[in-house]
């Protein structure tokens, strides 16, 4: 699995240990490092080291991998144990990573069907490699899904950092972006920064100029300009969670550039896997915003560019009502209308 | 007009010296300083420690007393000689701020009616306080205005920093929140940071906050999620420029306020004064749109948070049009449709 190619990649698995993208150094540093230990990987997530769902749950199956294996033990229960306690630790690197808690379950789990401790330790390798695997699998296919709707020669603007360097590779909005680029095709990118965590400035113009696609960073508020002057063809974003009528959760910003795009009827398109679909919530009115550090909107770095004592608002993500997205790409296809029952189908066919 | 109060004054002018607000170090050190000479004036607007139109403008004027009040010569054509290199060398401080040269040229002007040169110094004086107290009058009329349109109670989103400390006092956009304070109301503002100079984070907040105005920081990409949550009644915006059929030239990121103002149902006012208003543009297509300096985006004071050589939009402004303009609020009243014939009927009144 080492590959060596030009669209940035968050984790590498090599034989015994994990290489690991230092994204709390870019863009100005691009900094590799190797987790050689469960408490390696644990210190990374904590750190934010690495980030994006995807990413943090395929780091801690790795992670797990690299603790199990010391546990030096021949009796299966006692090592069963041990794993457990393991698990609990990388889960509370960060416990409101779904994705974290569901792939160390899923390894967990399966790794309950070995017969001797060494079958153990090896199915929780191959599972953790599985799900790295499946990752940039569904990637792709969203990408290639997106592709089919987009041209050569157009222009995208999307939000945040829904890349490859959050997933496994190719990312879910950006992955149309990078597999034009292998394709030969020419799509410009244009990024808004994304306050307050500046993930579009940090992270997307820094992963599309890896791989030579063509990107423009713009701030937040220029989107409304860049809409009247630079016939931008789509908006692509990424989702954090999709509610049965498609109402989509994702970082702050993403419901007014969907507002913006419809007034420019510009198409709006939102870039997921499946497991980003939450059918026990109707509607995107019962997902709750949480509030971050206002620290976040006051403070850049140790500059303070905000009075002391403002009061700030700092909501996490905002949702965007379905009528307002043209379409929701996934892995498993494409859907603009009737999405509760396109979803419900999916969900059967898996 | 050493007033003691508590909406924040960018220039106080106290008998033989200018009393100026350091914006530069806003908001984290409130530091006045004296101007007492021509060249003080002449630094403190090159370096911005002077910002906005109106109040650059009237720095200005003071700055041309200062520094004719130092010519020693009886001859009047030879003061007014010095007095015209003097001028110059204030209109070169920012040579693109049209104000600065407007107030310049008519005391420049005005003053050529004196008899002496010790008349002339005089009118030079008495012209750049008229032109103080004209734009305080101007500033307290518009936000008389916009304040009929509002009521106690209410919430108010703004941009930029069209406040007191970039004219003589009150502001445009921000004069009916300063006046409700006056008058006992409670009107809350939300200001957004206004990327990439943040003006709204440093000026905004920090000028409401000063004078209890009750204020609220949000980043530029929240301004979705707060009128879908938060019952916004009104966005008040300042204006650089206003073309006959009321097309508005403003801070970059009031067109997309506008546009999602529409979305919502929520008025969107512009507050400005005539001197604004540039009949000899038709529309808003005729006015150019500067592009500043890329460092700007990347780069918040030394920290970089954009990969080198990335591809930067950095337009100063972009233009609403009108038809997103619910009204126009001048000191000469205010108008919601029709504009260019009212604009002309205000001007031949004038």
């Amino acid at each position: 699995m080492t590959i060596v190619q030009r669209i940035p990649q968050s984790l590498i698995w090599e034989e015994e240990r994990l290489r690991i993208l230092d994204q709390t150094l870019l863009p100005t540093e691009i900094n590799y490092f190797y987790a050689t230990t469960l408490v390696n990987v644990r210190d990374a997530i904590k750190k934010l080291q690495v980030r994006g769902a995807p990413a943090i749950g395929i780091a801690a199956g790795y992670g797990l991998y690299l603790g199990v294996n010391e546990i030096d033990c021949a009796n299966l229960e006692d090592f069963h144990e041990k794993a457990r306690q393991l698990a609990d630790e990388l889960i509370r690197a960060r416990p409101t990573a779904v994705n974290l808690a569901w792939a160390i379950e899923r390894i967990i789990n399966n790794s309950k069907l070995a017969r001797t401790v060494n079958e153990a330790k090896l199915i929780i390798l191959e599972e953790a490699i599985k799900i790295h695997l499946e990752d940039e699998s569904i990637c792709k296919t969203i990408g290639e899904n997106a592709l089919s709707i987009l041209k050569d020669g157009q222009k995208v603007l999307t939000h945040c950092n829904a890349g490859s360097i959050a997933t496994s590779r190719y990312g879910t909005a950006l992955a149309p972006l990078h597999l034009a680029k292998e394709k030969g095709w020419t799509i410009s990118a244009y990024a808004t920064e994304t306050r307050p965590v500046f993930q579009g400035a940090r992270l997307t113009s820094w992963e599309l100029q890896q791989n030579g696609v063509p990107v423009t960073l713009l701030t937040d508020n220029m989107v409304g300009y860049l809409l009247q002057h630079h016939g931008i063809d789509a908006v692509i974003v990424g989702a954090d969670r999709i509610s049965a009528n498609g109402d989509t959760a994702n970082k702050i910003g993403t419901l007014q550039l969907a507002i913006l795009a419809n007034y420019y009827q510009v198409p709006f398109y939102v870039a997921a896997p499946l497991s980003t679909i939450d059918l026990s919530i109707e509607t995107g009115d019962e997902i709750v915003i949480e509030q971050r550090d206002s620290r976040e909107v006051t403070h850049i770095g140790e500059i303070q560019i905000a009075p002391t004592d403002i009061n700030v608002l700092n909501p996490a993500f905002d949702v965007t009502p379905s009528n307002l997205i043209t379409a929701i790409i996934t892995e498993k296809g494409i859907v603009s209308e009737n999405f509760k029952e396109t979803f419900v189908k999916w969900g059967n066919e898996n």
